[in-house]
């Protein structure tokens, strides 16, 4: 936790001063073991970010003296979109994606995604909001992502995606064909990526209909949550 | 599994045929759902690859007519210096570093690894072997990472380190300094990358008296297992 997300609910007296307990409290406890005095960096969910000074903290409360005067950093200009994973590594990628400053996300269906995946507690509103979370306490950020599920492929690449991707570079991640993945794209980007196995013939045809180019990334084939740090690297 | 590891002792019959069984099997028979006269990716440990022609299979064995006839990819021409991070965080990092082709990787202490970290079962040589493995098999490589563990920061960085980046590209990794981390290395790379909280000055310090450049990763503070492929798919 390199920032202390707040939220409007935690102040009190105004905009000056917040008063936490549970989760932050017990990592400030444990991990940054402040005492009074010490300055925190915080911000403010959809806000700015700046530092907390702490006026007192004990096992039950932490209060602090908030003065947030800078802006969170840059969003990344992308939009991912991925083929629903396996509920561990979508923990793993949200948790990531959005420490990098994605912020919008379309977890979308493909022939390769098993079904039993889209019933994963995982995809529920908090958890998919905890993982995000954690990405933007990691990054010092305070621009939450929004996630989408899209639970039928061929919809939502004929009738969504061709909107979304408009002026875009649109990209799509694949092990077989030859065109290797661009370095620096130098104008926002729509990055799509499939399940383990890949996306099947008929759905990179779909996509490079609507204007998606097909690109490796070397010989090897990445995990996806090796692909996305991987692919936003060179990308950006 | 986009490729099944052999070992010698799968071979019966000189170097043609093979008699797999536990989870190699279990993974052929529920994720490939392979039938006899299907062709896998198969490869031999520190050998070449190639595929593997199934001639029987049923819930008791796999059995296959083996041809290995490419080289496995290039290794990245990288040594990876990890201050070791929490046990499951490890996991992943070496399963994804061993999938991006490292092949020569540092677990090394530094002041804010937790004491606790050096107790952990991951750290096994059966348990790293492990995710080793797994990340060949994602990636189809057979050239199994070496990973070695230094629980003193100042006699690895002073006596062993300066031999071992010798001639090559010696970057850390260091949220807040000005340099940007380059793109495009040219040469090959010693990466050191810190804890949670990073390196201590003292650390940077000893790093940079022998020949360490401190670069940073952008505005953000990213987790060390998505650094890990941001940072190599910037170097390389």
């Amino acid at each position: 936790m390199n920032l202390i997300l707040l939220s409007e609910d935690d102040f009190r007296d105004g905009r000056e001063r917040v008063r936490l307990s549970g989760r932050r409290l017990r990592h400030v406890l444990e991990v940054h073991r402040a005492k009074a005095g010490d300055k925190l960096c915080a911000g403010l969910e959809g806000g700015p970010i700046g530092s907390g000074k702490v006026t007192h903290i004990d096992e039950e409360v932490l209060e602090m003296d908030i003065e947030l005067d800078r802006k969170p950093p840059e969003p990344l200009p992308m939009t991912l979109v991925l083929a629903l994973p396996r509920p561990k590594v979508l923990r793993r990628v949200l948790f990531s994606a959005s420490a990098m400053g994605v912020k919008r996300i379309f977890l979308v269906n493909s022939y390769r995604v098993e079904k039993s995946f889209w019933q994963s507690p995982v995809l529920g509103g908090e958890s998919i909001r905890k993982q995000l979370i954690l990405g933007l306490e990691q990054a010092r950020d305070t621009i939450l992502p929004c996630v989408f599920l899209r639970n039928r492929f061929k919809p939502f690449v004929e009738d969504e995606l061709p909107d979304l991707a408009r002026e875009t570079l649109q990209i799509v991640a694949h092990p077989t064909v030859p065109e290797q993945c661009p370095r620096s794209a130098g104008r926002p980007v729509t990055l799509a990526i499939g399940p383990e196995g890949g996306f099947i013939p008929y759905e990179i045809k779909r996509l490079i209909s609507i204007g998606f180019s097909a690109v490796n990334l070397g010989e090897r084939i990445l995990p996806v949550e090796t692909a996305v740090p991987f692919l936003i690297s060179r990308l950006f």
